[in-house]
């Protein structure tokens, strides 16, 4: 029997998703081992997951998505709430649905969608420092969302990509990516059909430089034609980024929250 | 020279504002102490703060007040960068305003206002937990705003008091209450001239009471007129509760945030 579940964690305590140590052995402090070591005693079996999303240290998730293989029958009610009860406060499962053998978290998915949250401000954010990334100097919301929407499109974004990004290839399809202010917080809302390792941070730590004013709207495109990494601006703190979640095709019984 | 501060605080890591050592002595996890050993630092001299809210343990503020007197002499940018560089990362002074000798933070105060974030979903929150409250039951916001709007006016709220509460008597007058749905969120905010102890907290338990469907709306007026601590719902958990700050009328040169 395969499930999907819904995860959401604060990824502030962890060194991200994917689990560092063999499956079974003791706590390695990400979100996987967190998990499987809960469903696992949930299923009194040995549980091995595949998620939509592989989040680096820090970086949060509103809904994750997982799947994972058992022969323990358990109602979905009872996934949701006996897992949660094992895990750690910082992650929780907000749903469980039985999916057929075809649905992968990984594969099955059309897009994926990340929020950056920029506190704005002179001083250092206290309350909600955990999930706000912090600007000081005034950021122009309008020229950093008029900068961005030159990377939409299927494109190669190796001018966003991690030297340690170990993807065979850099094109992805970015669908979409708005920058937003609402009062004191700049917000950014990108969503493709995968990203590189890090390209959300790197793209917002480029279109930082445009929001300050230190280069003009047209240097996100020189960049993205450039395919040169070492050109971009430097990567944003992995605190603000928080995986919205994956979109799949509708047919798998997936909650709306998931389902494109 | 008089000075007044506007201070965010992640209340989660204190035991409250208000001071439980004596000043000088080392710390004891309060905000008041965290504040008060900075600004000291600063000034080079023993600096003793009044605030405009004495928070709980575990709950927040936006904007908190406090005036301090001082023979120091360093600009306004010097107290905001200096002392936010020796607190904790849980307390930020946001800004910093030179005020007449008559100005005081928690007498001059003609209104407060406060905040209480409930995350109604059927599994507790993950991300964003230090400051939500968690309710499962489905909540009715229409009938708890409806039922609040009793609690409006000068009125005696004994009905929402602690019996530890120190002030001399129960009457406050409360300026405005709503309460609003936003997704998984309910919204409480609430403005008074002053409040009593654990009296936000006491009458969000009992709004709950009636959002859960439990009581109806009507049984607010009741709780009200009863003036019986014991009738009403039990004290709402603090991590839900953020002091937005407090508001001081035209002329001090205060910020627009805190200007009535």
């Amino acid at each position: 029997m395969r499930y999907a579940l819904g995860v959401e964690y604060d990824g502030s305590e962890f060194l991200g998703w994917q689990r560092l140590s063999k499956p079974g052995e003791p706590g390695d402090d990400t979100v996987q081992q967190a998990l499987e070591t809960a469903l696992s005693t949930i299923a009194d079996a040995r549980i091995a997951t595949t998620c939509a999303g592989r989040t680096d240290a820090g970086v949060h998730a509103q809904c994750n998505v997982v799947h994972f293989d058992t022969d323990a029958v358990r109602d979905p009610r009872g996934w949701v709430l006996g897992t949660t009860s094992r895990l750690p406060l910082s992650v929780t499962v907000r749903w469980c649905v039985p999916v057929a053998d075809d649905f992968n978290a990984r594969f099955s998915a059309i897009a994926r969608r990340y929020r950056y949250t920029l506190r704005n401000q002179p001083v250092r954010p206290a309350l909600g420092r955990q999930w706000l990334s912090w600007e000081r100097v005034p950021l122009d919301a309008q020229a950093m969302h008029e900068a961005a929407q030159v990377l939409v499109g299927e494109q190669d974004f190796t001018a966003f990509r991690t030297v340690h990004c170990q993807a065979p290839h850099a094109r992805r399809d970015l669908q979409a990516i708005s920058v937003t202010r609402s009062g004191d917080d700049v917000v950014v809302e990108v969503r493709a059909n995968a990203f590189l390792h890090h390209m959300v941070r790197n793209i917002v730590g480029s279109l930082l430089v445009v929001g300050r004013g230190d280069r003009p709207p047209a240097w996100i495109a020189e960049l993205l034609a450039g395919r040169d990494r070492k050109a971009a601006g430097p990567t944003a703190p992995s605190a603000g980024l928080v995986f919205v979640g994956p979109l799949y095709p509708p047919g798998f019984g997936l909650p709306d929250e998931v389902t494109a």
